[in-house]
């Protein structure tokens, strides 16, 4: 079985833990606190030198980076497609994925916070400042896509759940955190609400992972 | 023709203008003016409502976002490859990619700096301390496992530049512009000649622009 070493409320081990279900995939769940700094030991840094959750281990194979890891999966486990087959088509999902994969959850993560705090003296009203900017400037340019296409189901391509929700779930999730006002994005609200219905979706968030107490 | 909006000294710009090179497609050539904000304006935001460079035209197809018009570019045109063909080798091969493309990149681009200079008063001596904890936490880790690699020929995979290429170049070129000492990084730094050799690097080069004056 394959093994994902994550923390419960990592942006990227969340999309991961999406993917993995929605594919019908199960695997041993190694927790990875990064409150105490784990993923800085000698442990984990043996298993990824980056020392960046997630990792995702089968066999003697350790896999790295959520963007190619899901890759990985679709093309090892083609059942339950994350991505239309059409290369257009595959070109507009994957561009929703960068958007938020690139452009938003980067800048918010938790060393870019601690350096805003340590290095630059920012109180956490600068700090939720600094995420709003970025979450907000992506999420606006993300709604704008989403309303304006007009064969779009549920989700954020289509009617099945894929590449673009497994992504953009977990940075709602974060815009919660950081109290980012979700009024002005009624369509990305609405799409997350249909994936929280989903089992793959509820199953994968944060709250119900062992190590989030 | 296909027409690349970009701007010559945007690295994901110049990732684009390799990776086209390499797989012999000609592109006309549309500069957006990230200095006097064109890419801000209403024209370019018609084309890409999220304002950023690059945007890739095919007749009326628009595309957007680096990653996903690279993966367009690989599916749509698949000779001369950017990625091996083994699931696990792709999965090295674009985890080297995110790396630079979600770790490095995204922090220390245009927004970023200037949000660090304009809302939180930093100098230029603090935006570039920035910039070079970013990058050099990223080439650390690209260094040693690109060292790792018995099987590694002359670029990041193999004897053939590709995808981690694409990626890494653009941002050696950046960290030579922020100033960091690369020294720690002599396969990086090996790997960067070796590319900088062939035609479709030396052409996509920053420097080789028509917007660079």
């Amino acid at each position: 079985m394959m093994k994902l070493y994550n923390f419960f409320r990592s942006g990227t081990s969340h999309r991961l833990r999406i993917a993995l279900n929605l594919k019908g995939l199960s695997y041993e769940y190694v927790a990875v606190d990064l409150r105490t700094e784990e993923h800085l030991g000698d442990a984990f840094k043996a298993l990824n030198p980056q020392g960046l959750v997630p990792a995702l281990v089968e066999g003697d194979k350790v896999l790295t980076q959520s963007p190619a890891i899901i890759e990985w999966l679709e093309e090892r486990y083609p059942g339950q497609p994350l991505l239309p087959s059409a290369p257009d088509e595959r070109a507009r999902v994957r561009a929703m994925a960068a958007l938020v994969g690139c452009d938003i959850h980067p800048i918010n993560n938790r060393r870019i916070l601690e350096y805003l705090r340590k290095q630059l003296g920012c109180d956490e009203a600068a700090v939720q400042a600094w995420c709003a900017t970025w979450i907000e400037a992506g999420f606006a340019a993300l709604e704008q896509q989403l309303a304006a296409d007009k064969t779009r189901g549920r989700f954020c391509f289509g009617d099945t759940p894929g590449l673009a929700d497994v992504y953009l779930v977990p940075q709602v999730e974060s815009a919660h955190r950081f109290k980012v006002d979700m009024t002005p994005y009624p369509t990305i609200v609405a799409i997350d609400g249909a994936c929280a219905e989903l089992d793959a979706f509820s199953r994968a968030a944060p709250a119900a992972q062992p190590d989030a107490k």
